[in-house]
């Protein structure tokens, strides 16, 4: 995951991805516009492995976070220097999660996403709805459905890691390595609905799978 | 806040705010492109006020949420029907918030921002650096920085609501209303930054001030 060469940066093509355009719109009698990316909504799955008290995570390389580690002077030149800034900046810690993109339910594209990223088959009644929230409120703003899951050893079916080209590890951090986590001066590299997850968990669940 | 009318949608122009890019790598041999956004990085203040003991959020219009309220049939219209898309789908309740994009400190940047979205003039001892994460892992990774900072009723020197252009609304609630909010099944209209700065309150600070 770590071998990364080759970086450079280029102007956005007409891309299949990110899809930007401006929002026009007179709030209170004045004329406005907000510039906006279209973009899936998705879930995201709280796996907490019952057996052996642990929380499944998945560790990825984002680009996003890697370049914004990068200077902004070193951003402008032609090829990024992976001895300065080797891949490991941009390793980052997660939630199982993934966009709805097919017509299934929320339900179900979130039990695929846990059978694909972390190699656990779950009945769907395993699979509990907590709420939903926006991803974002600056420039897109699509709906994350939240889930819990608790699996046990025997539901491991399947080695995890993701499906195609992406290259996922499952990691496993016990309650007091979270609470480690969370209390980290930072930065801490994980987005802001891991953190809330992991914040939900410590709150709600935890204190009955501590010994 | 809710006078909303003349809602369309058109091509992105060369935008100051929205800047995509592609970033081009090679990860294990194997040739890749993720398109991204340039963003700012940003503070986040979870503002307790400790003489009423009220949490203050930050209430705006969010044109990112609004537009994700929209059908995607709806979405292809000439403008947008005000009627039935009320502007209430686009507001969006938050912690006082904002970018870094001045010559400052974080510290410098959180104590403008308490004071110019929620009115409280506080001391820069009075803003604890929590921690800090990623705002997201797909299109954009800037860094947020989290405070917490407690105010007192006569630290309210101004109205508060934002500068410019800008329509903020301040909105107060006890902790059993934060409650209530984390534990709704939603959608919340937040984003995860302030999911987690509520949980993280409830679960670190809380305590303390119930009865």
């Amino acid at each position: 995951m770590e071998d990364l060469k080759n970086v450079y940066i280029s102007p956005l093509p007409d891309s299949p991805y990110v899809k930007p355009f401006r929002f026009n719109y007179t709030q209170n009698g004045k004329e406005k516009t907000w510039d906006l990316l279209e973009v899936h909504d998705s879930v995201a799955i709280v796996v907490f492995n019952v057996s052996r008290k642990v929380m499944i995570f998945v560790k990825q390389f984002r680009p996003a976070i890697y370049y914004n580690c990068i200077s902004p002077e070193d951003r402008k030149k032609t090829t990024i220097d992976t001895t300065k800034y080797p891949a490991s900046l941009g390793l980052a810690l997660e939630m199982c999660a993934g966009i709805i993109d097919k017509n299934k339910t929320v339900e179900e594209i979130a039990k695929e996403e846990v059978l694909e990223e972390c190699g656990y088959d779950v009945p769907l009644s395993k699979l509990h709805r907590i709420t939903s929230y926006r991803s974002g409120v600056g420039v897109q703003g699509a709906l994350q459905t939240f889930f819990y899951c608790e699996v046990t050893d025997d539901m491991k079916t399947e080695k995890g890691g993701g499906v195609d080209d992406e290259l996922i590890e499952v990691i496993e951090k016990t309650i007091p390595e979270i609470e480690e986590m969370v209390n980290s001066p930072g930065p801490i590299t994980s987005p802001p609905s891991c953190l809330f997850a992991l914040m939900w968990f410590l709150h709600y669940k935890a204190d009955k799978f501590r010994k």
